[in-house]
């Protein structure tokens, strides 16, 4: 059975495999429901679409690897991309924007059940500064640096209009904070220390039209 | 300046290409609105987050290249990548599942800008059924298949939860549709005819905990 060392790596993980490492997590939580003890590498790979070798080399990034062939022990390596994902602390998120998709992404469930907590919602909509989402007061963005500040966040979900996001997201940065999550439809500019993720709604369903096409030439 | 063949590529471009290929678009779109008719790959590389290498490597499956360092023509290069990524064509979209992200999806204004157009919703929440979403009537999941064959879907968006959306998938392949794009926190099996695309929105949320996780060691 492959083991790990409880030190979390320090050294710099591709992005490509930490993505990859937020679906073997979940698969791996699958099997744990399921009583599922022990995991081979091809397992993992034919659940998440990818080959054992590369399991094999993301894992690697984890740290040290003991018997070969009797596969990973799943509530082991479950526990190590759990600290590895920083889902053993919970986040104090802010939503800025109150409309379609950030009201979708507040109530998507499963953000609060991997720890982040949606704490502070903002809109400059005035009809909807003051009314609720969910248990939050949503607030104006005039405040939004002292705000951010004082609600501890550690992470800004951008759902606004394209326009008005990096305006927002310079005031978010300058009130240091360090994690964004883009919706907008725009590419933001953030200093080397925040991180930045951009969701692109349209990338995924671009691809789909592009292998359509293929397809029917 | 750099020319591009009118013929589209028919070797198959791999799926990072492709995914870039929408954030070019939508960058070339930009600059064209702007009045800027020439695009030095750098310049794409910088707006993208890449490199100009991987920039020119991306476009070169695009066909001929012309003068160099000239930089690429914004128009020609716009149409190339719009045909290639088949927004020439307008494409009829199912959507499954009414729910708060389906919801959002149905009324993502940028959908529709690219050409997709949903014309079909399926819930299968009797309080749901018969009433609109927009100027769609949300209907049943009973003749999931009839449904989608006499609408001549090409591509249908999965929003249902997890455990009904294998099963609902099974379906809409068999009523012959070739791309789905899911939403459902599940991965799900389609032949190999068939085009899939998973989007995970915690994916981006863990790598960015694992971003914050990282710098505050």
């Amino acid at each position: 059975m492959n083991t790990f060392t409880n030190r979390i790596p320090t050294n710099r993980i591709p992005d490509a495999t930490v993505r990859r490492f937020s679906l073997y997590l979940r698969y791996l939580e699958d099997f744990g429901r399921s009583g599922i003890s022990n995991v081979a590498s091809g397992v993992l790979a034919d659940r998440g679409g990818t080959t054992a070798a590369q399991v094999r080399k993301d894992l690697s990034h984890l740290g040290s690897v003991g018997k070969r062939g009797l596969g990973y022990s799943v509530p082991a390596l479950t526990r190590v991309l759990r600290t590895v994902l920083g889902l053993d602390s919970t986040w104090r998120v802010a939503l800025l924007g109150a409309g379609r998709i950030g009201t979708a992404l507040f109530e998507y469930e499963p953000f609060r059940r991997r720890g982040f907590n949606i704490v502070t919602v903002i809109d400059n909509d005035p009809c909807k500064v003051g009314s609720r989402l969910g248990d939050v007061r949503i607030r104006d963005e005039k405040g939004l640096q002292c705000v951010l500040q004082e609600d501890g966040i550690d992470l800004v979900i951008v759902a606004v209009p394209a326009r008005v996001a990096q305006s927002l997201v310079d005031r978010v940065v300058a009130a240091g904070v360090k994690a964004v999550l883009n919706y907008a439809p725009v590419q933001l500019r953030v200093p080397d220390d925040v991180a930045l993720r951009n969701v692109s709604m349209l990338v995924e369903l671009e691809s789909l039209s592009h292998a359509l096409t293929r397809s029917r030439q």
